[in-house]
């Protein structure tokens, strides 16, 4: 870096960060501003958010998710948080540990889940008694069980940390595929619905970068290690090469992500209607469902049942493949 | 590659390559048969061409367009070659070397048309003249002459040899803006319109490899080299990127461009023909143009008016930059 381009370009002071799709370096308590407007926007353009709204937080533990409860509540919203212990090992004790301790320390109000205890099985157990990718389990208990803690605390909305290169990320791979159902379903806010509550992404502006760097400047003491299950997996392959368009043209992603929102969208409305389809009551649990029994109690009945597998198990096999 | 690895999916005999987004290898006599099923497929499919049709090939020297040509002839179409000379240094040279060899050889009609000759400018010069890339005015003088040529020749459709590659790549920079108008408008097949001819691309279906593969088993001798200029550019960036997808999951190019044209080309067929809009005669040539003069005649005017601008100093400017 030379002089001039470590130069934060609100207040010419040392600056901290370069962002080459701002085209420009921020110090600090400039990148700080950025983030809060970049939330603000996203909250207001896509009506997500009232002021009075209370919203339960989903955090991991990593800097996405603690980065938005500290957004939130420094924006003076009422924001609980829900860990949901997902049994991921090592993994997930620490995961944990760093959610418990950020929410102590500020006094903030904190549900835990742990799957295990709680249901009867964990992530890797459920991986293999279902015989399908661990992610697939893994979203499928935390949707239903944010959705379920959402509906019982009495909150208008779940937020969740789901950042710019996320978003770019799952657009990329529903375009590749051109699952237009799920196109037409990839909204930063779906609005409450019978059974579900509202679902918001205010960081949907923010790239990881701005995240972390956010986090870093707060003191927030995140994870950064990934979900080891998760290395390989085709959502990282997918924002990969969407990081290399970036880097060769900065502002890709984002323009990518908000132009498919601004032009494409629109078009696909009628599909995202007609997409939500019939749902009866599960018989079990009584959630709404396309079926007879729902997704998560078929999930909880086959994993359940099976041998509890330890996530090394589950890593050796992926090595071995 | 082992022993069962090397055998032709067919005819169990040797196999010179493998196909993973097919999941298999071929001989070469066994190659040949899909690559003129697909390109069978392709014309059928997309209604492209009829069998009395007479078909101008638009040949560069390179693998594809040669493949085409070599391909329509042995399946029985009237085809005759246009070869345009842009002007590109050594590159021109030898890939009219290419083309006139091929010709020759095969006893087949080969126009050709030189951009400096016949219109006092070339691609380095029309780039410094207009002060755009030169991709942009090498497109633009192409699709002019050979519309204009197969207009003037009596020819059905003007068949270009853009693969699979080219179009996956096309569809993803079209994608990466959401551009909804030229989204609209990506089809392997443009019907004959007031002053265009029908265009079409029957190697949609086949990859880079399987041309390559085409004309190295066929004996025909292409130029390796791609265009100096183009080097760099945002399509070959796009390339790269999805050959990344491809390697980690076989299929996924293929699947992303015939996916698009099946579900989602049919929900932008309004903006198709609503984007063509109203045309007017071009007031110097009398070509179909939404302006007054058209851009070609605005090209020509510009470009031949300039001092020649060699190719090499064009290069060098690049490297500087």
């Amino acid at each position: 870096m030379n002089a001039v381009a470590s130069k934060c370009r609100v207040c010419k002071g040392p600056a901290v960060i370069d962002l080459p799709r701002h085209n420009a370096n921020f110090c600090a308590e400039h990148l700080l501003q950025l983030c809060r407007r970049q939330m603000s926007k996203a909250i207001d353009d896509h009506e997500m958010l009232s002021p009075t709204d209370r919203v339960l937080v989903a955090v991991s533990g990593g800097k996405d998710s603690l980065a938005l409860w500290d957004m939130l509540i420094e924006a003076g919203y009422e924001a609980d948080g829900l860990y949901i212990g997902l049994g991921i090992g090592d993994y997930s004790d620490e995961s944990g540990g760093h959610v418990k301790r950020f929410a102590d320390e500020r006094g903030l109000a904190l549900r835990v889940i742990d799957l295990r205890d709680d249901y009867g099985y964990d992530v890797p157990t459920a991986a293999r008694a279902t015989g399908r990718v661990p992610c697939s389990a893994c979203g499928l208990s935390k949707r239903r069980l944010f959705d379920q803690a959402a509906l019982e605390g009495g909150y208008d909305a779940v937020a969740t940390g789901h950042n710019l290169d996320d978003e770019a990320a799952v657009l990329f791979g529903n375009s590749l595929r051109w699952d237009i159902d799920y196109l037409a379903r990839q909204s930063p806010v779906l609005p409450a619905t019978e059974g579900f509550p509202r679902k918001v992404k205010p960081l949907m502006r923010l790239t990881e970068r701005e995240t972390a760097a956010w986090c870093l400047v707060r003191g927030i003491d995140y994870l950064v290690e990934e979900c080891p299950i998760a290395a390989g997996n085709r959502h990282l392959a997918y924002k990969a090469a969407l990081n290399e368009i970036e880097r060769q043209s900065p502002g890709s992603k984002s323009a990518f992500y908000l132009g498919f929102l601004e032009r494409m969208a629109p078009l696909l409305a009628d599909r995202s209607a007609a997409a939500a389809g019939e749902l009866n009551d599960c018989a079990r649990c009584g959630s709404p469902t396309t079926g007879e029994v729902c997704a998560f109690c078929r999930l909880i009945e086959k994993a359940a049942a099976h041998e509890p597998v330890p996530v090394d198990v589950l890593l050796r096999k992926k090595v071995l493949r």
